[in-house]
């Protein structure tokens, strides 16, 4: 059912979606390649640091390393540092604590949410337990900080750590709005550039860190990051409402179900007719959801423009961040970064 | 029912309990008088660093963080750094560092044990919920990292992150021994050491760290706090079932009811007549427990010495903490550390 009504959203642009997202999965396949050594050597750091005299720790957290992430946040990492000639080892080991970080957050984000499913398999606080996935997250976030220490950058270290907090107060935030209809796209913008875009600006301002590069460039490579990070969860807030379960790996309606005030919900209830307030209301407040619920409010966000609206919005902070890249030195590495960014927005996965 | 067993165990050395703890809040009081400026800093950085643009983490963490405990952890490095004359302004960032780190086990651990008193009050887990006090012990974490990275100190940032990996592990495996009357008293102190006594070492470890000793006097003061912190938990646990429920502010059988292998259950498991192994495996294993089971588990503990045998293993470590401190320098520092320790074993509270 949530099919059908998915493909009659794409209707008119299915062919084009699919052709979208062949560019940008080539373009990512494009950064794993020209950082395929350095990559090898992050995942090989990352399960070394999952290793423990207690079994289930490498045992879950290996189940989330190896669930087929596509690595973007370490790349970005590793193409920061190469793009201004980084020529030492603590790309990698920053690279890898960056995913930790990433995936801490993903295991306790699977607990607060209750998500089943993710990148197309059950999900660690299904499979072990909700008690696991908090304090093998707890220990994963650990890791990542032994980790970076490791790389004796101390500035590296605050933007990292700062990166931190400030993931944990976005998904507070994003907490404390959901099912709340009043919120509003600023409040929304929040939650998304601490709790998505925090990493992403860290993920490449401590690869500009370690090079050691001029002011304007750390401060250009890290709005590159920050910018395209919001871009990111823009386009991934849209495909909830307008993706194709298979290709996501996730359940699609996850953010209706959960009442997540994400921007398409919010344009659509601020441009609602009075007497559609009462379905916003009763769904997304109060999280009593019918049959055919989901396939109303992808109809309603497709009348209004929501989906649509959020897209454009994606692509003005993607053009933010290409904006920053090409104040940037060009070359291999900045290209791919640039293609990665311009290719997201007609992303499908 | 509780509090009439619980009178009957302690009847023949009730006045003396009381006057042990009656020694060790003094104990507690002295090296709060000690240490009080510094500590006084430490709670104003504490409180400054839960400042946010989100309203609930102030509240959430400040309920927590005002809930009336000792400070014992802070109260740690500022002694021990003191102790080594240390004259800077790190140790109370550091202090504060560290009590932000129990913190954000603490409102972990509530929610794994599902918790509802701690310290004589509602849980947080209880009051706001449990993904709030995830996310709220996320944000508290990642803040101690950016505190002790203002420290400035590579070695601190190992030691304390490090600390941080192993408390995590050592709630796994806590978790993971949970209702498994197989359980050994080796594994046991592998939880306690993990769990509890690697942040107590890392507490002092610190304060040396920073007054830049000898290498010997490192060691020392890191032992000091790692078998200090074995003998605190073992008290815990054997007060678990033979505390006051008013004097210790939680509630008493907790471990019980969870299940957790602690010191008297593994002595008691190991005592048991064949018959008896039946009412373990109900209780503990299988968690079907009824009126009067935990008054029984008290009775066949006090018969078996289970309860005694904990307390005396706590004052081994306690003595090996002693040796430890009786090699660093002698001062007012080191004295009221050395009366905490030798109250410690009598306290109950």
């Amino acid at each position: 059912m949530a099919a059908t009504i998915n493909e009659t959203i794409a209707d008119k642009s299915t062919s084009g979606a699919v052709a979208g997202n062949a560019d940008f999965l080539a373009a990512v396949t494009a950064l794993q390649t020209l950082t395929k050594k350095d990559l090898e050597a992050v995942n090989h750091e990352i399960l070394g640091r999952m290793e423990s005299t207690v079994p289930m720790i490498p045992e879950l957290a290996g189940h989330l390393i190896n669930a087929g992430g596509k690595r973007l946040r370490p790349m970005l990492t590793l193409a920061a540092a190469k793009l201004f000639g980084y020529e030492g080892v603590d790309h990698v080991r920053l690279a890898a604590a960056v995913e930790l970080i990433h995936g801490a957050t993903l295991l306790h984000d699977d607990v607060v949410d209750q998500s089943a499913l993710r990148r197309g398999a059950s999900t660690a606080n299904i499979i072990w337990g909700n008690k696991e996935s908090v304090l093998v997250g707890d220990f994963i976030f650990a890791r990542a900080f032994e980790l970076m220490v490791e790389a004796k950058n101390l500035r590296v270290l605050k933007a990292l750590s700062h990166a931190s907090g400030v993931i944990a107060e976005g998904e507070v935030l994003q907490l404390t709005t959901q099912k709340n209809l009043s919120a509003t796209f600023e409040t929304y913008i929040n939650v998304v550039e601490a709790k998505t875009a925090a990493l992403f600006a860290a993920a490449t301002e401590v690869g500009g860190l370690i090079a050691e590069r001029a002011g304007h460039e750390e401060v250009a490579i890290r709005d590159f990051g920050l910018n395209f990070g919001i871009a990111y969860q823009l386009i991934d807030d849209a495909l909830d409402y307008a993706g194709y379960q298979s290709t996501l790996g996730k359940t699609v309606g996850d953010d209706f179900r959960e009442g997540k005030m994400t921007a398409p919900v919010v344009f659509a209830v601020a441009r609602a007719r009075p007497d559609e307030l009462s379905f916003w209301r009763r769904t997304v407040s109060d999280g009593n959801i019918r049959d055919g619920d989901f396939e109303n409010a992808c109809t309603l966000m497709q009348r209004d423009d929501a989906i649509d609206d959020t897209l454009s919005c994606a692509r003005d902070y993607a053009a933010k961040a290409m904006d920053a890249l090409n104040t940037l030195p060009e070359n291999k590495y900045s290209q791919a970064l640039g293609a990665l960014v311009e290719t997201s927005t007609a992303r499908a996965s």
